[in-house]
């Protein structure tokens, strides 16, 4: 590498990873999932957008070919390889064993339908999905049938992630219909490479097929019981945390280079090393912790937002083609799933969930259509096609099964808080500083300030709301207001509130709740006293100047796992 | 990348990260530092070793050209780069303020002196030292000068790190000097390679110069400001770890691809935007502990170990000239920086310390070394000694500083338990324990197991040594043994031994030191109090089957920062 190339590589990367979290942290804003961001970071900075308005630069940054290429390809490689071993690492698949069944029909009939429908119509109107000109039919018809069945692994995990479903039964659920899926898209995969003659093929079909359900058999029985023996005495007679995490990653790249060998991909044999080790009660809840949260905000952000630098999504774009793509991939693979799912045994809302998340596809559909490009087999407009299916029913995906499901997320107090400062309370008595407060709040729908004050008054002397932990939070429910409203008051001599431990409380919430909403006082409350239990919180707290610099230690002392 | 080249790239990177940290355990097994065994790894790897034992693995596994050779030389440049960024991260520059004499005197000497004697033998002997026919005696003597006075950053900083004083104001000297000399280093450095007429330079000498100047100095003001302003704002509005994290990374990735662009070295912006960011006290710990935990253990083993890779250390050893290389280096270096310590008002040993600190070289003086073996300046063999003389030195730095420094490393509980079997008490009072447990001892040093269970059950009966937290430690000093010895029992039912908080104790150490030696009993009773505080740690002891078991749970969960 030249220092050129060192420059160019490091640019890359980190614009690359700077984009990537601002957009997964805008449509989180949105409540979207974090990686459609991440996907949309990588169109914005690709040919499509980039590449249009300063061709020099995106050409410059993320060109397709040459050294910086081929070094940006290495590490999306061991980016997308260290993310499966997160997946892995969270995986339970305790529950295919107690679901096996549903697990069982969900993975087959996922593959049945929409390989049945893409060989269809692939055999019988060729020209409306861009068959190339000398491509073998009965190859272009199992392409098709593959590139529509393989569910995104990657890409379903970190929807599941997103969503807080990863760990739930549903979510394992999911993740194991689509291992399995996966296992027989990756093997139909070895298939079309042989047939499509890549010139390095070392091993047979036969070999390919047999070392994979080998492999996969072995990490599940043998492999784990020796990582749950091996990983105590690592932890006796190594350094911490540097023994366990060298093991884990070292075990990880051997698992990923194994797999590829075999004719499968990289990313197989690190999801399945990432299994057998989270497996053990052995492995530490710290390093998973470590492995995710440095995985997932570096590796992974890259990762997905290369998908978007591979090609110019405008020129290409064929929307005739497109839609036929989108309709009859989620046709098979929604209704393949959920039927499946419903077979099994689940109920029909949890089946479409399922159906809904198992669509997701991703960088298989693009590895696959790029070898498929380059023999000449499919045409660039159904690339192109194939791509934007692949992104479409993965942002599909989320927001999908986040309606069906009906997800809430829990409400936290401080998403109340208005865009105000810190009240600086005056006042020496509780009675004062809820004047001040509601003082502060001004008028709430209609409701005056004084009426505030009067109400929550009423209610403080009721029963005083010192919490204990120098948190007093003073309240009342209104008939007439439409959203919770909080303010927060800081005392620095303290006030008394008359809180069980006595102390004098130096944060005062002030909580008006709809009288309608049964929850979100209580919820709030309970928040509050959680939040503050802590004492170093407490002082961080305190020593905050403002309220950014409050929600800044709320944030990452408070929220910390 | 072919399916071929990922399979080699992922199992290069997996054999030399596991090769690594065996090698770094083993070596801190030794009481050396980690770096020491993790070189050492590279070279048991590369052409040296492997190489010549089984020379077609090697070659294909590290190939020194070809695809795979660039994406891992990437891999290499980026785990510097993440390497620095955490030494940058834990560095404190304010000792640089405080201490400014003595650090710039230490920094002005430690080039001046090795400069000079080697710019003086270069110039004077150029045979001894194997000048290319062709070069210019000038440039050769300025090159000599240069590499034997860059100090290695990454290497001190790591050393510091493993010998934990990288926190102390001696290792922040060390730091801000190791800064300070580097910072003319590099820029002497480019000053050789204009003057090499190294192709791409797209910038004058003059602007490399100042614009390293101005961005030291901008980084150390404007940028450092403006980070403790956003800090606090990316907490309180994005996700927690990921934005904190994704801000950091990808600010480290442009700081160090802005430094490679303005010709001085990538690790240098990496390292100052780390200085940056930990300035400031919203950067928080756990996230410093994250970053540190992943790249120290994942990132820097392969930096380490690709160095000894990069060549056949055996074909091309000129045994005089290494010599030669290594007494005017260490000379030059040594003096240099402990004449400039005690001139700016040292203690005698300190500066010494840092004498052999700073003594430390590394990368820079191998990258400058390949470019002036393309170039012809060099012979092989000097390219040899080059490599040699940095790898001495920077294995001599830590064990000789430890000498020197005389320091010691906290003696540890369970660095006693002897490799037997955790003892399961049958007894159900104190006095039927302490037999137990002498008659597990047996005899030593001559003292039977009945003199011992004496000695102890006397101690026993002046004070109860039940320490509370389910916890007892009788123990005993006797004159007649050498070393502590420690063994553990665990009673299922718990057994009296009259603790303040009244609880019976389930793990009970019998702990016999020497009479001569005063600190250990004390040592090792606080520690084993410390250890056996939090509940959970004690749960999961319990549930421990087995010494290796045992020693896992303590030292993942007891040793956790």
């Amino acid at each position: 590498m030249t220092s050129n190339d060192i420059v160019l590589l490091l640019t890359a990367l980190g614009v690359l990873l700077a984009v990537a979290r601002l957009f997964g942290e805008i449509a989180q804003h949105f409540h979207l999932t974090a990686v459609f961001g991440e996907i949309l970071a990588g169109i914005v900075l690709g040919p499509t957008l980039l590449g249009l308005m300063a061709p020099e630069i995106g050409k410059t940054l993320f060109s397709p070919s040459g050294t910086g290429a081929l070094v940006f390809e290495g590490i999306i490689t061991l980016s997308v390889v260290l993310f499966l071993l997160v997946a892995g690492l969270e995986a339970d698949i305790s529950i295919t064993w107690r679901q096996g069944k549903a697990v069982a029909t969900m993975g087959i009939s996922g593959i049945f339908f929409p390989s049945i429908i893409g060989f269809s119509v692939a055999w019988f109107f060729p020209d409306l999905l861009g068959r190339g000109a000398h491509a073998d039919p009965l190859l272009f018809s199992i392409f098709i049938a593959t590139a529509l069945s393989i569910s995104a692994l990657p890409v379903i995990a970190r929807i599941l992630m997103d969503l807080d479903l990863y760990r739930s039964d549903l979510g394992m659920m999911i993740t194991a219909a689509a291992i399995f899926n996966d296992l027989i898209g990756w093997i139909t995969f070895a298939v079309i490479l042989g047939m499509m003659g890549q010139e390095n093929r070392h091993l047979s079909l036969m070999w390919t097929i047999l070392l994979t359900i080998g492999f996969t058999l072995l990490t599940l029985t043998l492999i784990r019981k020796l990582i749950h023996r091996i990983l105590p005495w690592i932890q006796a007679h190594t350094g911490w945390p540097g023994g366990q995490l060298g093991f884990t990653l070292s075990m990880t790249l051997l698992g990923a280079a194994f797999t590829e060998w075999i004719g499968v991909h990289a990313i197989f044999g690190a999801f399945m090393i990432g299994v057998a080790m989270g497996d053990t009660p052995h492995f530490r809840e710290r390093i998973r912790a470590l492995i995710d949260q440095f995985v997932s905000n570096f590796f992974a952000p890259i990762f997905f937002a290369s998908i978007g630098l591979k090609l110019n999504f405008a020129v290409h774009f064929d929307l005739q083609m497109t839609l036929l793509v989108m309709v009859i991939a989620c046709l098979g693979k929604i209704l393949g799933c959920s039927l499946g799912g419903q077979m099994g045994g689940m109920p029909p809302r949890e089946a479409w969930a399922i159906g809904f998340g198992m669509n997701a596809r991703g960088a298989m559909e693009i590895i696959l259509g790029l070898l498929a490009l380059r023999f000449g087999i499919i045409s660039e407009s159904l690339f192109v096609a194939l791509v934007i299916m692949a992104i479409a029913t993965s942002l599909m995906s989320g927001p999908m099964m986040q309606r069906i499901l009906r997800l809430k997320k829990p409400r936290r107090f401080y998403d109340f808080l208005p865009d105000q400062s810190i009240v600086r309370l005056q006042a020496v008595d509780a009675l004062g500083a809820i004047a001040e407060l509601a003082e502060a709040v001004g008028t709430v729908d209609g409701l005056t300030s004084r009426e505030i004050a009067e109400a929550v008054r009423k209610r403080e002397q009721l029963v005083p709301t010192g919490i204990g932990n120098e948190v007093a939070a003073p309240h009342a429910r209104l008939p007439g207001i439409s959203q919770p409203v909080v303010v927060l008051g800081i005392s620095r001599d303290g006030i008394d509130f008359q809180a069980p431990d006595g102390r004098p409380a130096q944060f005062i919430f002030l909580i008006l709740t709809p009288s309608k909403d049964n929850g979100a006082q209580v919820e709030i409350l309970a928040d509050i006293a959680r939040t503050f239990r802590r004492r170093d919180f407490r002082m961080a707290a305190l020593a905050a100047k403002g309220m950014t610099e409050f929600l800044a230690v709320v944030k990452s002392y408070g929220n910390s796992k």
